[in-house]
């Protein structure tokens, strides 16, 4: 987080940095009182713009939530790829993405509920946001499949798609904030119990 | 159903049949109005008894739902064991008992959706009802695996205990009705795809 809206610009704030503004003080807002109970009214009062500006810039406040969102998927998968880049194989590769989903949103539940709260939101409406958050997982997926094909630690009979598909089916209710919530008690054994079942699945 | 409320009885009915009556008249009321929503007075009135009268049977509104809920799940269960008794083997098993699975709840979900209601009430409060249905789920998974073993379908190097808790975790989004509604869409693909997976993961 830059510290820049509580210094006066020395010039004009580019429309860019006034966005940003506008996003961070939203965060921190929706993050105390949640993201459905907030107007823009609210919002607005609470930054020191009026309504009307903020609208210059965003045309509703799903358009300040995608952000957000985007925002906090960003930095989750930030995590997770860096907890699974120093793997020895594709094998502990997949185990690690499992749980450092499971953990990322675990820690967003417990640390940061209200953003857990627009997280879920995004998802249960289908937000662009979800939406390329759930093919970045998909598309990451396939990456390690293939690389475990070719250095012959997976086996290669079974259409790609059609394994990644599945793995992504299984990971889903724990990387998913509406379901994961239903899910947090048991969820650091079943990351292993799965992991462990999906690695049977591709033995070659 | 039976009709015997419609009917006066010509002797005294028996407790039993009046805490029968009781549940029949609940489970149409709780199926119109929903559960959480309905009180004890609600639903003495009508029904024509008294709340005295039907807490003589009934501790409280979910010792009701209870019944109701273990005797829609027995229902449920029922036409999962129908489904798959005559499968010709334990891999066809597994797949009839996920898709049965997900057919009962997505029925129950679009065509009795108030009951579906007090079914994810049960599951979210972990009733009696729900834990025990979830117990009958992982015993039918283990009996399943245990067969395919026997007939040598299945590999047998991995504790039986730890491939059934794996195939659980695997069904339960799709069983549980507090997960099933986020996953309705897909549920019928997910269920065949996630089966291939299972069976992968069994292969000797």
């Amino acid at each position: 987080m830059t510290e820049s809206r509580h210094e006066p610009p020395l010039r004009g704030p580019s429309e860019h940095s006034i966005r940003d503004q506008i996003v961070e003080a939203a965060t921190e807002h929706f993050g105390h009182y949640g993201y459905e109970k907030t107007t823009v009214s609210d919002l607005a009062k609470a930054i020191g713009y009026s309504k009307a500006y903020i609208y210059k810039f965003f045309d509703s406040k799903q358009a300040i939530g995608e952000v957000i969102c985007a925002n906090r998927l960003a930095e989750l998968m930030q995590v997770v790829d860096a907890e699974t880049a120093a793997a020895p194989n594709a094998s502990e590769t997949l185990r690690r993405l499992f749980l450092a989903l499971v953990n990322g949103g675990s820690n967003l539940f417990f640390h940061d509920r209200k953003l857990y709260d627009i997280a879920a939101v995004s998802s249960r409406e289908h937000w662009p946001s979800a939406q390329q958050h759930c093919e970045h997982l998909r598309l990451l997926i396939q990456r390690i499949i293939r690389e475990g094909r070719e250095s012959g630690e997976f086996e290669t009979q079974t259409p790609l798609d059609e394994v990644a598909d599945g793995i992504y089916l299984i990971m889903r209710p724990y990387a998913n904030p509406v379901q994961l919530q239903h899910n947090l008690e048991q969820a650091p054994e079943a990351a292993d119990l799965l992991s462990t079942l999906i690695l049977r699945s591709l033995a070659p």
